[in-house]
């Protein structure tokens, strides 16, 4: 048994019974995106949450144990990422990745937006022109530190 | 000449003047991250923005209707970029990428949040513990359609 | 289970009984290129639809359920395409690419054609020196917007 | 010398005498995809266009005999291009590029789309919900021969 | 069950029973390229040739149906051959590719040869030094239309 | 001073004064397919003979050794190439591989059609139904020995 | 001007006068590898710093403005190193990346050890069967945080 | 069997019975590094080592006689890692790599630091600002030989 | 069944059963470096030798046969090797291949050393400073003809 | 400068003067092998070797002291060489890398064969049958150490 089997087998018990992962989230008592990534194989669950996504997925006690277990992350199987919602984000990094280190830059001096120290709300902007999806990424800056 | 040039030419007045990219977006009348993704030769500036910033950084006239040219976007040299912050932006995409896609769909269904009418702001969040870098994406919903 | 299954499914019944894609979206009473990348696990099926399909190619409930998820999109094994129908359109783009984006900026100014709002129709025009396929795409104009 | 120079001081007079490839192809006599193709190094011309073409852009002798030599094509600089307007071209390949294999040989049988004795038309689409680009893309159907 | 599964089935009692590939071409009535091409999963055989191709391989009725759908061709696991036979090939492409474009162009002007409308024959030719092996390649040759 | 300086060199001669690969041949006294790839860098040659290639291209002295000196083969940018000329060969290769790999084992055995003690002829086939591009290829076969 | 032409100039003026990093790190008085890794144009120094390698290296006063910009980081030409000394250290993530991982998760839970609050001390240790590298990478601690 | 089935054995143990490997180290008599390095794969134990690994984790004596069988090493699944932990350790290759050789070369002249005759030693070392990870690497230095 | 598996087996059953290479080469009655090859998939054995391998590792009368197909060769899963000792013959390549080059070109003029006219000898040399690996690599030498 | 600026001279003055590598070797009083790596920017000269190498080729004083830099290693374009020569030397290491990796660890155990303490001797091995390039590498062997 792996940590893969275990998303697999939560993301079928999903599909055949109609869960929402806010839901999830709300029963985890965390936010949805961190609860999402969680379920997707990507973060850590302690011994009571892991406990609770078991009882939602039916998952047996070596499932929830590997829930535990600290995954190899990465969730895209090809470098440059083929879905197109997911590649529309990549393509947010490739046009406007020189302009974010250089506003960082200017506004922080050298050193990085940490994605450990991290957080994301995504949420809907109801806009008569047509909804738009809202998403606010909250990283520590981290200072390079001379020695 | 191509926009690349002026382009380089941009950013060596940049360092040689000291100019910030926030008084450039100010002069410009515009967003810090629009105006300095146009500089970085990823946006198309109009003719009187274009005269703006070739007053600023000296261009010639030819290099003024060089940054009224549409250009080729895509501002990294490597798929996998190897700047360290800019990484961090494109692990956000590696490890929570199925975890953005599956909270867009199931609060929007099929689709795919734009890239294109898209807005993007960073600013420093005051933090006792380490200040943040927060940023607000907004990009508009484009639900795909059957035909 | 997941959608890759359901699609092999669908595959393998309609080499086994023989089933037309036109007559597939018939049935479903869409076009028979957003029907033919649904049933290819590109596009998602309403409850409706699925129920229709999901009767043409024998599946089971759980199956059908999987045709109304949204799935990772992309359906080629390797970035430049080996099979030569499909690579000739890889052609087209490497060789056409920077013409197609040169007319569409002469005539809309900056932005793209959307890959979302957007429909295909692919017809054999006769022809005496040989029958032509012709393939109409429609995307609707995205400018780039300031902020 | 060699056809990308002789392509890149096509591309700088343009800009800096605000041609129109429209108006370049009008001269040319020929379609302004074509044409503008054979501008950006794709086509060969013969000595007659090639002589109009040169006159437009100022071309010396020497390059006016460089447009008449078949160039090495191919006009991205990736395999995976970043520019998100031919990206979404690439994404149309990449999502329908089964579906477009299906239907063709459901349509043909066995054999190809020609990317050689092809035409392509990009035209604005008038459409109160924002205009579409529209492209009618002809080639000529070849079957696979046995021998 | 899909093409793969067949090609697989077909090689193995290949192996099994010690069949020749020229033998199956005679029962076929095609030449042996075109032949094991297609047990190799690369054409399409059409109802009759399949029939005989299943009766010599011992295939089931839903197999010869699989015979008869086009693959998904390229029968190589990676773009540059590691096999020392195929590689050989692939790099007459490499070496002599300019060659060849330069000659084709020389001959015929701008276009290619065909790969579809295309005709291989591979022959022992008795040689004192050692024999060779001769392969005779014929395409037609396609000229780029103008329009 | 390097190959590639002189390479382009001649490919820029025979532009500017319309130089024939095929007269070139001629007065060196090989085939025209071993001639153009010489002149192209790919090929070795002799003393005498880089003086006939010399005065045909106005070499200088220093350039006519470099036609002397064993280059470092491979003429294509790109693992996969672009040029859809070139890539029809490629095609060739990644369809037919393992046939021509499958037919020359079944004739000979174990070993490979050498790229070395090989030549190459290309020559036009008239055909009322479209002139074809006839191109035979001899390579030693060369059996892997036991030891 | 751009940060790559400051690094080379100081590569080359280092070579032509004999100067040792470890000297250089003397008079900016900082240890010898975040100095030398700023030299090579990865770190940033501040202004008084970036005077000192000024002297040093004979920069002008542009040249020094260039040390003070934060630079787009990455020192090595490939993603997987050819030079031997920097593969060594390549193939030490390749055969020990998953024990790094699996001992720091066993000490600390999930999380990383940080690349940016980092220093590192390289010596040599004096050994009679042959001197040894020692290399101390120190690197904070930062768990993943939930939200 | 093959020695990935008996790694993938050992971790779903390891998870199954929470063991850990400083644990399994302390059994073994050698570092936890050099034997965690081992469990997963990528070192070769001797016969008696086996046997106390194969208790711990319950193998069979086909599956112990594996662990003294000499492994394909190499532990990760992509040239350059997507999971951050092992990233963090990439980067410090990319930005600091020219610098690792710049400065072991001015101390020890041509060569390599060895990752053969070599040794890992990770430790926490606490700090009041956040507790961090100390990782120590010996490696013999071998200098090129002339010859 | 494919050679694939075959090749599996015997390794499975050579650890299983603790042979040793150069025991099944003396069997065999060729080299060890040949021998070894051919039974991990990379060379041919005729049905005399073919029988002798199936006695040492039982394999059945279809396995066998599997032997005496030529397989589709290249033993490793990655272009650059990440197995240590692998990858340092790789290096030599990387780091040595040029060298080879104008050594071999000095002596015998534009050609091939031969991989399959070709011979290795591997073999222990005895040194007070460490034992030595010495491989004598032998290929024909094989000159491009021209024509 | 740089050291490529150094190797690019050295090579043109080689074509020049006709200087052959093993008279440079000769006056070195080196292998042809080690002076020939080390003029094609692989190795590092000593300040004796390196001023013999510079009165050889008219090299200026701070050219000679480029030859005493440790080079940045590895001489290859590409990670697949597409040289036929350097070619079938990847060939062998493709298909016999795992024959080499089996036998090195049956006579010695783990560890690698060093390319580091290592050299290299290339012979033309007069045959009848066509005179073949023997060449013997010597290695040390570095064994795995436990720790």
């Amino acid at each position: 048994m792996n940590r893969l089997e275990v998303t697999e087998k939560i993301i079928s018990t999903k599909v055949a019974k109609g869960i929402k992962w806010s839901d999830v989230a709300d029963k985890v008592g965390l936010s949805k995106e961190w609860v999402t990534a969680g379920c997707l194989g990507q973060m850590t669950f302690d011994a009571k949450q892991a406990k609770v996504i078991g009882k939602i997925f039916g998952l047996t006690a070596d499932e929830i144990k590997w829930l535990q277990v600290v995954p190899y992350k990465g969730s895209l199987p090809t470098p440059v990422p083929t879905d197109p919602l997911i590649y529309r984000w990549y393509e947010i990094v490739s046009v406007y990745g020189t302009t974010i280190k250089e506003l960082i830059h200017e506004e922080f001096g050298d050193g990085i937006m940490s994605a450990i120290d991290f957080s994301m709300d995504i949420v809907r902007q109801p806009d008569p022109k047509g909804d738009r999806v809202n998403v606010v990424l909250s990283g520590k800056f981290l200072p390079y530190k001379q020695y």
